[in-house]
């Protein structure tokens, strides 16, 4: 499988990442994700990571990087469904995503991202 | 990764199959959502399934179980987002998906689920 794919849910963008990361595919979905943003005029990226066990320094960074491209081309980014253990590993290793904004599930993260799309106007 | 995420969408679930499946993982997500359209009373079910190049029996053998358990909890299933190279295979290996019904994307998916549930009442 080379790329995670990207749905478009109305305005918003959303990706469910299911599997390890590594730098190429992390580098497809950074490629995919801003050109579909552009495309669509997205204001919004979900980014959905409940089948995750574990987060490390690398998907950490990598969604801070997503969340700055999408900021610059004008989208919000949040991140959904994590999981209880990877939010205590993150803690302690002091990685605190900086710049990403958290929802407890998609309809959360959508609500969210609807609100603050309107306030932005 | 030993399950695939099933996300709740309003009154839908929305599945991404990223990877191969195998027969463990497939009895999983069968047992996942079905106890997954119980818990929420979900009315429909959206698989995308863009991610993948190919299509075996394995995996339309599941897609239908899947249609069909759904179908007896009373939700809709809709597959989403087949590539045409997938379209072409499961035609020329006599795969016709019975009872599988198709839309081009997921937001293409939800519209027919909300109509078809809708004409149910």
């Amino acid at each position: 499988m080379e790329r995670i794919p990207i749905l478009k849910m109305g305005e918003f963008l959303l990706v469910t990442i299911q599997v390890d990361m590594h730098d190429q595919l992390a580098l497809t979905l950074q490629d995919d994700l801003t050109a579909r943003i552009v495309q669509h005029r997205s204001r919004g990226v979900l980014i959905d990571i409940s089948a995750l066990d574990m987060v490390d320094s690398f998907m950490g960074r990598m969604l801070g990087n997503i969340a700055g491209m999408a900021s610059i081309l004008d989208a919000q980014t949040v991140v959904v469904g994590m999981q209880p253990s990877v939010a205590i590993t993150l803690v302690e290793l002091g990685l605190s995503l900086p710049g990403v904004r958290t929802a407890l599930n998609v309809e959360k993260g959508m609500e969210l991202l609807t609100t603050s799309v309107r306030d932005a106007f």
